[in-house]
Parts: C-alpha cells; sequence; structure tokens
C-alpha cells in the first residue's frame, strides 16, 4: 500500500534536497520517487545526502512535466505555503490529508508533489493537483525546507498508515466505487467544458468559472462510476443543447 | 507557553545540523535553543542553513553538560531509536508526547532532548531524562536525519499547542464560503431534476440516480457561491434545451 504512494518533486533546484528528501521517504517506508525536471540529477551531493537511502534515489525516475508524474494517480496533494489563490479543497491538516491518501492507496497510485525551494508550484501546476495541502506552522516564519517538508507529511503517512487496523487490508473496494485516475477526471472536464460552451452558458474561456467547478468536483470526489453517471448525464445535454 | 519549550542538542558534529534544526525549530514557533559541547560553534555553516533563523542561533545558549541544560525543567524528553535500554517511561507516540510537554510547559520549562548524529545520547545522559520518545518509522531504516527529527518532534508540539483552546492561531472562513441553507439545496436539488427530464436524459421518475448525485453534491459541499453558480449554468442549459 505504501508502494502506491509517490512523492513528486519538480524542479528541484539544489541536489542535495533530493538526496535528503529521499532519505526523509525511506525512513517512512516510502520509495517511490520522481523528480520533474531537476536542475541537476543524478549528482554526487544528492548521493551524499541520501545517506543509506541511495535505493530510493537509483530507482527515482525523471519526467518532464508534472502532467506525466501524476497521470494515473487518483489523488494529487500539491504541498504549498498557506494561500488560497486556487479554490482547490485544502487541508489545514496534513493528518486528514494522510487519512484520505493512505485510504485512495490502498488500490490506487497517489502522489504528494513538492515545489521549487524558492516558489513553491506555479498556478499551472496546482490546476494538476485534486487537493492541497499546508504544514501548520509559525505564521511569522512558516517556510519548512524542502527535505523537511518531506519529512513531515512522510511521517504523518507512515503513522496513518501503521495505525490502520489490519482488516482493512484485505478489503479493497470495487472498481466501480474507486476514485478516477487524474486522466479521466479530465475527460469528464474537457466535456463539461464543451457543455458549457455549446449551451452558451460560457461565451468565451473563462478560466474562472471552469477551475470552481473543478474544485467542487474535486470536493466530490466522483467514484468511477458516479463520473460515468455524470459523463452520461452530458452526453444527453449535448446532443438536446446541439438543436435537434 | 512555547518560550517554555526549549530544544537541547547534545555535541552536535555538524554545524550545519545545528542550523538546520534551528530553522526547523523556528517554523514551529520555538525559539529556546541549548547547546551541550557543539563541536564547531559558532559557524558559518549553521549559520548558513538557519536561513531566515539567524536570530535563534544567535540567542543560543552553550554549556558543558547535559545537566546543566536542564536542570530547571519540570519533564525532560530523550528523543532516541527504539532501544530500551534503561527503564524510563517511553513514549512510542510523539503526539502523546506532545500533549504532556506542552500541558506542563503552560507553567514551567521543559526540554526535548536529541544526541549525537552517530550515537545518540550516552546511557548517563537517558538517565538525566525523565522520558523518552522515539519517532515512528520504517523497522529497516528508522534514522532520521538529526534536524529532521526536530523537525517532526517541533510540529508534534506546534500542533499540539495550536489545538489547545485559546491559543492565538486563527484560521478564520470567508464569508462567500459559507455553507447553502437546506432549502437553497432543495432547490438546487429540484433545478438539477428539471433539466435531467428536459434534456431527456431521465424519461420516468428515477429516484436512484437522483440520489446519487444528491450525495455527490453532498459531499463536495458547495458554498453559496458555487451554488449561485451552479443554478446560473442549469439555467442556461435549461434555455437552451427548451429549444429556441
Amino acid at each position: 500500500m505504501l508502494a502506491n504512494i509517490r512523492i513528486v518533486l519538480v524542479q528541484t533546484y539544489h541536489p542535495g534536497n533530493i538526496g535528503a528528501s529521499a532519505r526523509a521517504m525511506k525512513t517512512m517506508g516510502l520509495n517511490d520517487l520522481v523528480l520533474v525536471n531537476p536542475r541537476c540529477f543524478p549528482d554526487a551531493e544528492a548521493a551524499r545526502l541520501a545517506a543509506g537511502a541511495e535505493d530510493v534515489i537509483d530507482a527515482a525516475r525523471v519526467v518532464d512535466s508534472l502532467e506525466l508524474a501524476v497521470a494515473d494517480c487518483v489523488q494529487v496533494v500539491g504541498a504549498s505555503a498557506r494561500l488560497r489563490s486556487l479554490p482547490l479543497p485544502h487541508y489545514d491538516e496534513p493528518e486528514q490529508m494522510a487519512h484520505d491518501l493512505v485510504g485512495h492507496a490502498m488500490a490506487d497510485p497517489v502522489a504528494l508533489v513538492f515545489g521549487r525551494e524558492r516558489f513553491g508550484l506555479t498556478n499551472d501546476e496546482i490546476r494538476l493537483c485534486s487537493h492541497q495541502v499546508s504544514i501548520p506552522a509559525n505564521p511569522d516564519y512558516g517556510i519548512l525546507n524542502l527535505a523537511q517538508a518531506v519529512q513531515v507529511l512522510a511521517y504523518e503517512v507512515y503513522k496513518t498508515w501503521r495505525q490502520r487496523p489490519h482488516s482493512d487490508y484485505d478489503n479493497p473496494r470495487p472498481a466501480e466505487e474507486r476514485q478516477p485516475t487524474r486522466e479521466q477526471l479530465g475527460h469528464f472536464h474537457a466535456h463539461l467544458g464543451r457543455v458549457m460552451h455549446t449551451s452558451g452558458f460560457l461565451t468565451q474561456p473563462h478560466a474562472r468559472t471552469e477551475e470552481q467547478l473543478h474544485a467542487l468536483f474535486a470536493r466530490a470526489q466522483p467514484s468511477r462510476k458516479e463520473l460515468s453517471l455524470l459523463r452520461g448525464l452530458l452526453s444527453s445535454l449535448e446532443k438536446s443543447v446541439s438543436g435537434d
């Protein structure tokens, strides 16, 4: 189950932070590391700070977009400072995030995403997430070092995982009750967007409205079955709207 | 209250770890740092890794025994790997430790003690503690870097502190995020039902489908603002579907 929990580091500047993050992951039983456009990797400093976690570093995959890193995931949580520029569902308590993440990871891949040391994730990257999480911190100085943020969230994940009753492991949910992948959800949002335009509700591109709806459905966490119900409704609307 | 919580680092080898620990402390609202016989302090590398927490470093006190560092404390918790060579009371859950520590710190100084990078605390030093705590970790690789152990325990302390009544940490919800009344939600569901029928998606009353959608939107907990966005979309669909 922990094998389904991926750590994604976006455009990390200091290779040492990649190494220290790998070590933090391994102490908490995590080993799936994906790097999006790291400035410098592989690197001796990364290996040095990984200490006993070179296996995590060696197995890390490098990709060139966050989209590729999380396409197969059913939940994607972006770690961020406490800004709410986007209306994504936001966990103020890492514990609650860990609870949900570990639950989904029983059946499907999930990801925790960490941005650049200096300025975190861009808005476009945050849009690829289903949720955001903040680590409660000193309001006057709340910026954790990257590897330390990885440590804290990985620790919460491990704590939740280890406290789960054993019986839960044996009862994976049926596929239709599982969460859709980010890709399936992307198709749904595209469909919804088409219907909004065809019906004349949106007469021009209007990112803000679409974002609000994305956030709403992210909170609803539709199952695959519910998503196909919604797709059916959209198809039906599309047909009758297109003016037969 | 947080001012009563002291971090004690015993004979730290790498000055960078002192800096990174100071930063970790400050992110969690702690600033009382005591160093027992550090190998090398003050030091440029310590200052560099402290990032914005130089004030913690500058105010750190250096003493030459753990006894001096904790003499005025009412609780002294030694962080250790999971050995129980000594029969001290042992917290397996940092959360429980944080609860007790913060409780004592309301009235008196308390301390969290971290040993050397390589071999932790000696038995004589552990005898100066009133309790031990371990961080739950991967049984195959459970050794956190010093500053990361400080980060995790400081985080648990801050989390407990902020959940106490009267903590000055607040997180108010903007008014526009308020939940709609049951009545407003009822109007929305009725509207959605009409559109499903008008569009031909539902050709007869179909309680099960409507129930599923109710459940979906109940989970989403739309705000009043989001609900009015959805109502707008439904109106637009209704108009274009009815065949003008």
